[in-house]
């Protein structure tokens, strides 16, 4: 019986653990959420003062071996970019440190040369709040992105440049 | 003879590249260079407005577990922390964001509760510029960091709060 109770609770479980990631829905555009991305290697960070957001740039596998080697202009096919962005808070226990707060969206690039042709190669998507509601009506808010992406265009649509990490 | 060229090179490559990481010295403390700590998950970024730079923590396996878990008070023994430092630079394609600039250090918090009493059981260390050069006259500089760190003895003496990662 024990066995039993033991084996139930497993499979119960297991179903939560895949319940967990199928359940925030697709961006518009039909991107899947990259639940991985908080396994993933750091690229760079940033302090935004127009929004008061702080963000931290990770990247897939593809994307961190590109960054490491400076490869990154243009950065290849299989590359994804993310960029998790929280608001800013002050460390009360010490006042001139500005650290993440609550959390805002988590963003995506993912570059497919062929596949996303009329955005400069790169799928764009994000994840706004701890529900992780996706960004966008339809497939067509990936304009915005691409707009306020294409004064830095020399850099592969890129703002981000990977950080130094002796 | 290609065939000695070959493996002749083969060697030269991995001495190098085993030269590479044992070229950085250990803390005057003992402490070993955690050269992996670039590939560590993130925990958390800052920006201090007092001495101008942006920093982003990340830790090793067991810190990661901990993090992703809610379970940092007190981390667990075998835990170690990254804090990665840059001069903050403005963004040139977007001058509202302060990004990373040059590499100014990265400094560890290593926890074992056996080992480091005299400092609420952490172990500290610091390698300074791109050079990677340790910090500290002798062992004592401990005592230094320990000192700024007694303020958060509530939080495990530790500043940095886990960032929300959905």
């Amino acid at each position: 019986m024990k066995k039993w109770l033991a084996f139930f609770f497993l499979i119960a479980f297991q179903l939560g653990t895949v319940n967990a990631s199928e359940t925030v829905p697709s961006s518009p555009n039909g991107i899947d959420f990259p639940s991985d991305y908080k396994n993933w290697e750091l690229v760079s960070s940033s302090h935004r003062i127009d929004n008061n957001t702080l963000r931290v740039i990770t990247g897939n596998d593809i994307a961190i071996k590109s960054a490491r080697s400076k490869q990154t202009n243009p950065w290849p096919d299989g590359t994804i970019l993310a960029k998790i962005v929280w608001k800013q808070v002050t460390l009360p226990s010490w006042e001139k440190a500005i650290v993440p707060g609550e959390f805002v969206q988590v963003e995506f690039m993912v570059k497919d040369s062929k596949k996303y042709t009329q955005t400069g190669g790169w799928g764009f998507a994000r994840w706004k709040g701890e529900g992780l509601q996706p960004y966008g009506e339809d497939a067509s808010f990936v304009f915005e992105c691409f707009g306020c992406h294409t004064p830095v265009k020399d850099n592969d649509y890129i703002f981000t440049h990977p950080s130094i990490l002796p």
